[in-house]
């Protein structure tokens, strides 16, 4: 979902960062789409892209995708150095808001990525849990509203669907499709109060 | 969402019967429901509603209200001595398919469920976990589809909503409202080949 919900928003992503997840999931969810031309990924952890290709050989094969360009590294610096609007997408894999991946959640980084993008560019990141964490989720769309200024995109109408052809090297899609993903904008009451 | 799925789903539901439930979760919101004259519950375990009314009595407090008849008993057994076409809906709210409730996932348990709802009355039951039980869900669908046979009920689309004016006894509705309806029939794409 962190891979599709983004990258069927926009037609034709071409360009795409990963922050963090180098445990390889993302990876192969981004390769079966045929529009993206290369996938920077930023991993700070190099055990972890060591452990996937150890024990998850057949997610962790997606390393080999010659659109791949890894860099063991931090994900804040690197997209500080990124160039401005270079990219489509930039997905964000990270673990929790204690430790290195703090940084991640916070307003600065936002202004990284949002810089990073190319206009009508989109961001997905890890964001926690709405029955947990609403207060980190609230400080995420309060400072995303405050950075993110458009062109607007139409999240809940996918209008670059994933189709059955990018089965062919992946297998089939196990859980995404459009009507998941359209659901996936659908909050339960308690939520669509604070983010709406 | 056990209780508004199937009760947003038909106009003015009048008689409700909950097999289980006696946590007294359901009642509160089959109450919502200004159209529903007449709650009957079968619980099986009496020491489930004893322990709900000492330890969350503004749950069991609903055990109060004039419309619930509370029957400590066996489900399958009410059910088959029930009228037939006597319930609009039918909630069973039960724990899993081990022990107790083992029948309550079976044939002759839903043969009599389709036989006490009146014609356009609704099920909903407790069917476990997607990620988990497929084997379950398969045989339940399965086996509704061969005792149920309409009139055909639009799920996803609910006809009968749940509005504000509910919220003056009962409280503001905390997960539950018409596009998480819609959504909560939106399956991965694993369960959606199986299912549908």
């Amino acid at each position: 979902m962190i891979t599709h919900l983004p990258l069927c928003s926009i037609p034709n992503p071409k360009k795409v960062l990963v922050i963090g997840g180098g445990g390889g999931g993302v990876l192969p969810e981004v390769a079966r789409h045929a529009s993206v031309e290369q996938i920077d990924m930023c991993e700070i952890d190099k055990m972890v892209v060591d452990v996937s290709k150890q024990f998850f050989p057949n997610v962790a094969i997606r390393f080999e995708d010659p659109r791949v360009n890894l860099v063991i590294g931090d994900g804040v610096a690197f997209l500080k150095n990124a160039a401005e609007g270079s990219y489509d997408a930039v997905i964000v894999d990270s673990s929790d808001p204690i430790g290195p991946a703090k940084e991640l959640f916070e307003k600065p980084f936002f202004q990284s990525v949002a810089r990073a993008l190319r206009p009508g560019g989109v961001v997905c990141t890890q964001a926690e849990s709405l029955w947990l964490h609403m207060d980190i989720i609230e400080d995420i769309v309060s400072n995303c509203r405050d950075i993110f200024k458009g062109p607007h995109v139409d999240f809940k109408n996918p209008v670059n669907p994933i189709d059955d052809s990018s089965s062919k090297s992946n297998g089939p899609l196990k859980f995404y499709n459009a009507e998941i993903h359209s659901a996936a904008f659908c909050l339960p009451s308690f939520a669509k109060k604070l983010i709406e």
